[in-house]
């Protein structure tokens, strides 16, 4: 059993500490929305206070209505009753793995966190290299190949976790991938985890369509997502899971509010209030959703420059607030800087810039690789600065987005640079 | 796997369902405390709605320092450092059983919850008999016995669950029993967890002293608590736990904190702030407390006097809102009307006067017992009717309540009666 604070979790209080002792880093290394918060969801939290009796373990009715209203609109018609909410998606991915048997197969790199859930839940992970082209999916023939080799070796890999968008690459599946790798999970009994908590944050719809696995297999996927990245409401803690149609669908639903029962009962009454509100999907919803979306693309396009002018390859961002950069092609300028694998690219990042990344190794990559995730959005600065931008034509001109973006590409340019 | 809803939460939908459709129940299954909100609660929800940022996992400094003034003031000196806030108490206990290997020593019978969570771990649950006194708290011979026995045949007992006072049977283990016990915890090295929820629901304090484990065994003991049976904010799913100091404690506390990383990130800030003003005690919290434990010692009490006219034996309920009667007096009366165990006891119950309680073999106990848990929080009525309750100088005397005791009687004497 481990005792290691969930990475991401741990730079984080990591940067606090440091930066309460008066550092001045740029981080990174945290998936946080960093927007204002909306008045109108104070209210409706405030309004929610009486709900104070336990209710459903799935979550009320009335909030799950909303939340099936949302997925219909996105194509994918669904019952009230095929909708679990959570205090955060996170707690529905860790019941998926404790209520499913079988190992899990995870896209290389993926979110830090399935890893450490797969674990806990006594199972194993097979991870599995994404294309070229975009991260969140494995690539089908590896993926099929990684399920036979498992099977070979005695093991018995049942579930396969995608993110759409993408963290930690920030990139969105074609539907032509996405299609390709239900298919092998179609032909090999999976089930298909599809964590759509960025769906609403791709950054332009028109140039990069969104399919569903649950459109394509939606007897055997399960769609997470929740409130915390699309409004920055990682706080409040509110997640939501759609479960499939049928019989297959219902034994999964109730296998997983069997869990949440005996782990966390239910989502906290007041924020069943708020989902109730924001699933509906209310105009000062939809106009703060496009306003987040656009920011989100232009400050991570402005990063994912950064990057490629210091030397690194990098997947152009479409949707969420990350870029993944890999630093391969200056591999040997890194290395006459003492710099041959994530960790110690991380290292220095921290101790010769005071930027703060997320390895590529905490991520499930090949530590060998010189890649780390950035989490733009963490650049977009105190309360009055995030409204700044939100509103701004140009986000990454306001002179503290543009502070920044010049000390970040001193450091990435400093990697590479003999001394 | 199972695919059950855990029993409580179950019988609880059941009954939402029949009202529903306009049946009448006297549903006393769910341990629910059934008080009216205080305003200044619903202000401090709102105050912090504010708080939408993750934070540290194990909640803001703040709301910790809080807490560990709370226990500082129940003789147990605690820094903020040993406290982990969380969406419920059941989260907290959850992430223990992950957390620390091991099989897991119960009370029998015991809260629901403890052993369908030591089974999602993939551990096994060691029931041990309680004494004839109280609940809450194994046979400390009967322990000792239960853990050799355990090791005998190759298991590896290592947690100890403790619950003062008791849910299900209403009673505290006199500090006497508890110094018994946890000798044996000292003795046979193991971790105890007590859950300490109903701990300021103590019916009559002088008569009935409170004595924690983690006075005992300091070292070896982790209490968890919260406010959803206090002040009847179940729905807000705000719970609480202390951590030893030192090594083994720091260790436990990672352990746990690592666990809530990954499945629950944090307790929602909105509800940190809640866990600040509360935890302080200020003279309205402990008015409410001191009102609420006298209601719920007065409906105990009645539904005591009510099962034990009725012909069953019922330990006397001191703290909380339960008791747990035993009609074992009584079998041959029973078996005459065609009820031989708990499962039975339960149905007829149910059927034939509409009365819903929790049979004993829900909680661990034997299933041929011929006992049950009720809830007597449930009478209480109608939010209008809660606040009658909490201002009467003899509650039972409301007519909402004696009708309820009225049906009850009825339907306990019923069991009992030729038909």
């Amino acid at each position: 059993m481990t005792t290691d604070l969930s990475p991401n979790l741990a730079l984080n209080q990591m940067v606090d500490r440091r930066r309460a002792d008066g550092e001045s880093l740029v981080h990174l290394a945290f998936g946080e929305a960093r927007l204002p918060l909306l008045p109108e969801l104070a209210r409706q939290l405030a309004a929610g206070a009486r709900r104070t009796a336990y209710g459903p373990v799935a979550g009320a009715e009335s909030a799950r209505a909303a939340v099936a209203g949302y997925f219909g609109r996105r194509r994918l018609p669904t019952d009230a009753d095929q909708i679990v909410l959570a205090p955060g998606s996170k707690a529905l991915l860790m019941a998926l793995q404790l209520a499913v048997p079988g190992d899990v197969l995870l896209p290389r790199p993926a979110w830090n966190s399935y890893a450490a859930q797969v674990r806990y839940a006594g199972k194993e992970v097979i991870g599995v290299p994404i294309p070229d082209a975009c991260g969140g999916v494995p690539e089908p023939g590896a993926l099929r190949r990684a399920v036979h080799a498992a099977r070979a070796r005695g093991r018995d890999p049942r579930l396969l976790v995608l993110t759409l968008p993408d963290n930690p690459t920030g990139t969105l599946a074609p539907p032509s991938l996405v299609r390709e790798v239900c298919a092998v999970a179609e032909a090999e009994d999976l089930l298909v985890v599809s964590d759509e908590i960025y769906r609403d944050l791709v950054h332009d719809p028109a140039a990069t369509p969104f399919l569903s696995p649950a459109e394509v297999v939606p007897d055997r996927t399960v769609v997470t997502s929740g409130l915390s990245k699309s409004l920055g409401l990682g706080g409040w803690r509110i997640g939501v899971a759609r479960f499939p149609e049928g019989d297959r669908g219902r034994w999964l639903r109730d296998s997983v509010v069997s869990v949440a029962g005996e782990v966390w009962s239910t989502l906290a009454g007041p924020m069943q209030h708020v989902v109730e509100h924001v699933y509906a999907e209310p105009p000062e919803i939809r106009e703060r959703l496009a306003a987040g979306t656009r920011l989100h693309g232009a400050v991570a396009r402005a990063v994912h420059d950064v990057v490629t002018r210091s030397g690194a390859r990098c997947r152009p961002p479409t949707g969420g607030f990350y870029v993944y950069p890999d630093f391969e092609p200056v591999r040997g300028l890194l290395a006459g800087n003492g710099i041959g694998d994530s960790a110690e690219l991380g290292r220095r990042l921290l101790d010769d810039s005071g930027v703060v990344v997320l390895p590529g190794h905490l991520l499930g990559d090949d530590v060998r690789g010189l890649r780390f995730k950035a989490a733009t959005s963490l650049l977009y600065g105190d309360e009055d600065q995030q409204r700044e931008a939100l509103a701004a034509d140009d986000p990454v001109r306001l002179p503290h987005l543009a502070a920044a973006l010049t000390r970040m590409e001193e450091a990435f340019t400093g990697l590479t640079t003999r001394r």
